[in-house]
C-alpha cells in the first residue's frame, strides 16, 4: 500500500510532487489504470503513488500532419475512437485498449496484434514532455516525422516503466485507416504445421496486419466460451487479418493463404460476416480470462523468438510439459514470434509451485537459445527482474543503472522496478 | 589532421583502442567513409581517427526472419545489393547510398527519399554491438521486432555522431522489396501550388515512397544538367514515387494524382520507360554537385517543418531572400517536410558571408516558430552547435550531457560534437 495517492490533473502538480518527494526522498510511483502484468505499480516502499487517469484530455488532432497530441491518462480506446473520426489510428493495440491509457502504454512499450505491420510505440511516437526525479521537466523528440537533433531521448522513456520519468504529454504519431479489412481463419492438424505457416506469411511481401495463433490446448481452453465450431481433429488456429485498399484486398488476401498453405492445413476460411470476425477475437479475448478461470496461478509469459524459431520453441515447450507434468498453453502474436506461454499451476500442490519456477527457468534459457528475448510487450517490472541478467550483460546493464541515475539522481521514481536489486 | 589513423578489421581492435585511448586520455574520433555535411569526423582535437571502412562485411542475411547482421564498415550500396538478391532491402537510402557506410548511415541516423514511407534507421534497426568511450563492449536490441527488456539503447545510439559509442556490429530490419514502382512528374506554376499539394498528398490514405521537390530556383540551375524538357512556366516539380504490388499500383497511383492536382497544377505525368525514371532521378541528384560548382561556398540546411506548414517556411524564406539579396534555392523530402534550404554566398564578398550567417539564424528561427526541427538527417557535427539551444531547452540538453559522461566518462569519443562547448 502506498502511504498517498495523488490524482493530478496538470504537469506543474507532476512537477511540483516529484520535485517534492526528490526533497523529502520519498518513492513515486506513476500509474494509468494498473492493467499492467508484471507487478510495475505496485508501491513496493510505500511512498506515493500517483495515479494519471484524471490527466486525460486529448489536446489536438492534426490530420494534416498525421498527428495527435494527448495527455497521458487518456485511454487507448477513447483516443481510438476520436481519431477514427478523423479517418486515423494510432496503432498499439493492447487487448486492454478499453482500459489501459496511452502513458501505461507508452511506459511500457505496449503492443498488440496490429504491431507485426504497423510496430509498436517506439515506432509511433515522435516527442515526449516529461518530469524527471527532481522534478525537472525534459522535452523530447520532434513535432515531425524525421529530426536527428541531439539525443534519442524519446524511444529511451518509452519502455522504461516509470523508473526514469514521468509522461505529461506525448504526441504520437497517426497512421490512415485503411480502407478495408479481410480476416482468416486457418486451422491445421498441430501447432508444427501453424508455426511453418507463420514463418512462409512472414517471408512474403505482404504483410498481415494480425497473425495471432492459439495451439491446441489453447483450443480445448475456449471451445466453451466460442461459438466457434472446431472440428476435434483442429491441433491449432491461425487467425489472420489483412487491411488495405478496397481494389487490392482481395489478392492480398490470396497471396496471404497461399502462404499459409501447407500439408498440414485442414482449412482455410474468410469470415465472411461480421459476426464471424467478432466470434473470432471473442474467441481469442476470451482465452486469458478462460486461463484465469482454470488456473488462478497460471504463469504467463509473453517470451519472442525469431519467426523461424517459433517450431524449435513450441517443441522445446512440448518436452518440457512431457518432463514435468505441466500443463502448458500457448497463443500470441505469432507474427512477430511474440508467444504467450501459459503454465497451469495448481496453487494447493507446492510440488507444482516449484516445479512451475523451474519450468519458467527452463522456458528463458530455451527463449534465449534461440535468439529471442524475455519479454515483448508486457515488460519487467517486478517478476521478471531475477530473469534480466540472463539477458543483458553486465555491462549494459551497469550502463542502463548509470542513465537511470541522470535521470532519477535520488532513486524515487518507481525504485526496485526493472533492475534485479543489488545485494 | 588527426596524429593517427586506424583501420580496424575486428570488433577485438576497436575495443583495445578504445581502451587505449581512454587511458591515454587520446581522442577517439570515428569515420565511415567521411561524406557527412556537418563536420561530424572532423578530429579537431587530433587525437586517433578510427576509419571501419576495412571492417565491412555482411555477416548475414536471414530472409525468414527479415534480417541482416552487418558490420559498420560495408556501403549502403553493397548491402542493398546483396538484399536485392532475396527479394529485400534495407529503407535508408541517403543519396550518398553508393559511397557511405552503414555505420556512418546509423550514427547519423540518415535517411533519404524512401523515409517518408519506410522510416529511418531508428525504426529499421533491431540491435548493435559498439564499443564504449572505457573500451567496454555493449549489446543492445534484439534479434525481433518485439523486445521491452530494460531501455532501449538502440535508438539512443543511432544519432549520437560518434559521441556515444563505436557502432562494430548492427542488426538490420530488413523490409521485402515491392513488386513494382511508378515515377511521376508533376510540374507547378510555383512553390506553393507544388507545397499545397504535398500536403494534400500526405493527408490521404496511400503513401508515396518518395515525394521529393525542387523549387523554380533549383530548377533553373539543373536545366543545363538534365535531358528534362521544361516549360520555362514551371516554377516548381515535385517527384512522386508510389510502391506496392503490381494489381494494385495503377489505383494508387491515381489516388496521388488525384491528390497532386490543384489549380496551380500544370501538367502531371508518369515516367513511361526507366530511361525516364532515370532522367528525372538524375535531374534531382544533380541539383547538390551543380549548386556546389555555381557557389562553392553555399550554405545547405536541412530543415524539417510540419508538412502543412511548408508554404509558410516557403513564403518566410522568399521574403528572407527579398530583403538581404541572397539566393535561396530550395529541395528535398517534402514528404517528412525535409526542407534542403541552400544559401548560395560569394565567398570574395565579406558583405555577403556575414549575411549568410544572418539568414542562417533567420531560417533556424523561422523553422522552430513553424514547430520543426533544425535537422532531419544530416545532424548537428560541428557546425550547427551554435543552435543547438535554440531547439532543447537547457534541462535536456545537460541531461543530455550527462548520458554522454556515462557512455564516454572522459570524453574522448568524438569530443566538440553535437554540443556546444560550454565556455
Ligand atoms: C486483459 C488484459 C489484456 C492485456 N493485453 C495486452 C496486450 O495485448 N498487449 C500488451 O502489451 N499489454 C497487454 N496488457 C497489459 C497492460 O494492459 C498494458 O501494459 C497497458 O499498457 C498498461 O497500461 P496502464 O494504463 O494500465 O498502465 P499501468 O499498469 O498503470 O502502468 C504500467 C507501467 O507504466 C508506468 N506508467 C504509467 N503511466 C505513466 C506515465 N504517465 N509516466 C510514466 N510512467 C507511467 C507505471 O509506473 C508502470 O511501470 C493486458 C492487460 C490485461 C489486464
Ligand atoms: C553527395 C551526398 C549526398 C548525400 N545525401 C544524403 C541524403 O540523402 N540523406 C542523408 O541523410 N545524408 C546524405 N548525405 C550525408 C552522408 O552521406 C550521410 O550522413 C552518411 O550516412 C554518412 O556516412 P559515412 O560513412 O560517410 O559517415 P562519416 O561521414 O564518416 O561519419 C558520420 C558520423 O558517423 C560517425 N560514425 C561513422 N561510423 C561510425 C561507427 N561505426 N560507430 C560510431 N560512429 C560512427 C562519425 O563519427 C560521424 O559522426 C550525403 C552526402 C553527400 C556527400
Amino acid at each position: 500500500m502506498p502511504q498517498a495517492v495523488v490524482f493530478a490533473t496538470e504537469h506543474s502538480q507532476v512537477a511540483a510532487l516529484a520535485r517534492f518527494c526528490h526533497e523529502q526522498r520519498i518513492s513515486l510511483v506513476a500509474r494509468g489504470t494498473g492493467t499492467g502484468t508484471t507487478g510495475a505499480t505496485v508501491p513496493i516502499e510505500g511512498g506515493v503513488l500517483l495515479s494519471l487517469e484524471r490527466m486525460n484530455r486529448i489536446l489536438e488532432i492534426d490530420p494534416d500532419n498525421r498527428l495527435a497530441k494527448v495527455e497521458p491518462g487518456v485511454t487507448n480506446q477513447i483516443l481510438q475512437t476520436a481519431l477514427a473520426e478523423k479517418g486515423f489510428f494510432w496503432p498499439p493495440d493492447p487487448t486492454s485498449a478499453l482500459i489501459c491509457t496511452i502513458g501505461g502504454n507508452l511506459a511500457y512499450n505496449s503492443a498488440g496484434p496490429r504491431a507485426v505491420k504497423y510496430g509498436t510505440p517506439r515506432e509511433n511516437t515522435l516527442g515526449l514532455r516529461a518530469v524527471l526525479g527532481n522534478g525537472q521537466t525534459i522535452h523530447t523528440g520532434v513535432n515531425t516525422t524525421k529530426g536527428v537533433v541531439g539525443y534519442d531521448l524519446t524511444r529511451l522513456l518509452i519502455g522504461s516503466e516509470g523508473t526514469l520519468g514521468l509522461i505529461t504529454e506525448a504526441t504520437l504519431k497517426l497512421t490512415p485507416l485503411p480502407e478495408t479489412k479481410r480476416t482468416l481463419q486457418a486451422n491445421y492438424k498441430d501447432i508444427h504445421a501453424a508455426a511453418h505457416a507463420v514463418s512462409a506469411i512472414m517471408a512474403q511481401p505482404v504483410t498481415p496486419c494480425a497473425l495471432e495463433f492459439m495451439d491446441g490446448a489453447a483450443l480445448a481452453m475456449v471451445r466453451d466460451f466460442s461459438d466457434l465450431e472446431l472440428d476435434p481433429a483442429v491441433g491449432a488456429l491461425l487467425m489472420i487479418e489483412v487491411d488495405g485498399p478496397a481494389h487490392s484486398i482481395e489478392k492480398e488476401t490470396a497471396a496471404i493463404s497461399e502462404a499459409a498453405s501447407n500439408p498440414g492445413l485442414l482449412e482455410i476460411h474468410t469470415a465472411e460476416t461480421t459476426e464471424a470476425v467478432i466470434s473470432l477475437w471473442k474467441t481469442r479475448k476470451a482465452l486469458s480470462p478462460a486461463l484465469r478461470n482454470v488456473a488462478p496461478k497460471k504463469i504467463n509469459e509473453d517470451v519472442v523468438v525469431p519467426v523461424s524459431r517459433i517450431p524449435d520453441l513450441i517443441g522445446g515447450l512440448e518436452r518440457l510439459s512431457a518432463d514435468t507434468g505441466i500443463t502448458i498453453i500457448n497463443f500470441g502474436h505469432a507474427g512477430n514470434g511474440n508467444i504467450h506461454v501459459n503454465l497451469l499451476l495448481d496453487p494447493d500442490d507446492p510440488d507444482q509451485m516449484s516445479l512451475g519456477e523451474m519450468c519458467l527457468s527452463r522456458l528463458f534459457d530455451l527463449t534465449l537459445s534461440l535468439g529471442g528475448t524475455l519479454s515483448g510487450e508486457h515488460g519487467i517490472g517486478l517478476v521478471k527482474q531475477p530473469y534480466i541478467d540472463r539477458e543483458i550483460d553486465p555491462v549494459t546493464l551497469e550502463l542502463m543503472r548509470c542513465i537511470k541515475r541522470q535521470f532519477d539522481p535520488r532513486n524515487i521514481l518507481n525504485p526496485g522496478k526493472v533492475f534485479p536489486s543489488t545485494a
